[in-house]
């Protein structure tokens, strides 16, 4: 699918949470049960993840899935 | 797909918002560009959404998406 702002900014969120936990991709990968592929197209905003990859991620990440979330103008 | 505790809990809060502003299943659905059968399977947290989806629903309904997510154990 086309990248959108949207799925951009979530994926630089996802981005600095693995940062900051110190973790590689391939270990975030392992942590989510999705391939290390799949997290670079993700915080690359390449790919339209879906609730339960937000989910899984936020599990790994151990945060809030609120906080993966990036904010709208409303 | 199978529904899962947290597409539910996702639903039942895309639920909440949109009848706090008051908003039929095919008036969101308007708002948002989906189906008002889409809708009513989101809400049911038997449809598993997109992040693009987040993104048109929070619009419709005024919300962060932040406000969309269910909480976690972390």
């Amino acid at each position: 699918m086309a990248s959108t702002a949207f799925a951009k900014k979530f994926g630089a969120l996802v981005r600095e949470h693995r940062e900051e936990l110190g973790l590689s991709q391939e270990a975030l990968g392992e942590a989510a049960r999705l391939h290390r592929t799949h997290i670079s197209l993700i915080e690359r905003g390449q790919r339209s993840v879906r609730l339960e990859t937000i989910e899984a991620l936020s599990k790994a990440l151990k945060v809030q899935p609120a906080e993966l979330m990036p904010e709208i103008r409303v």
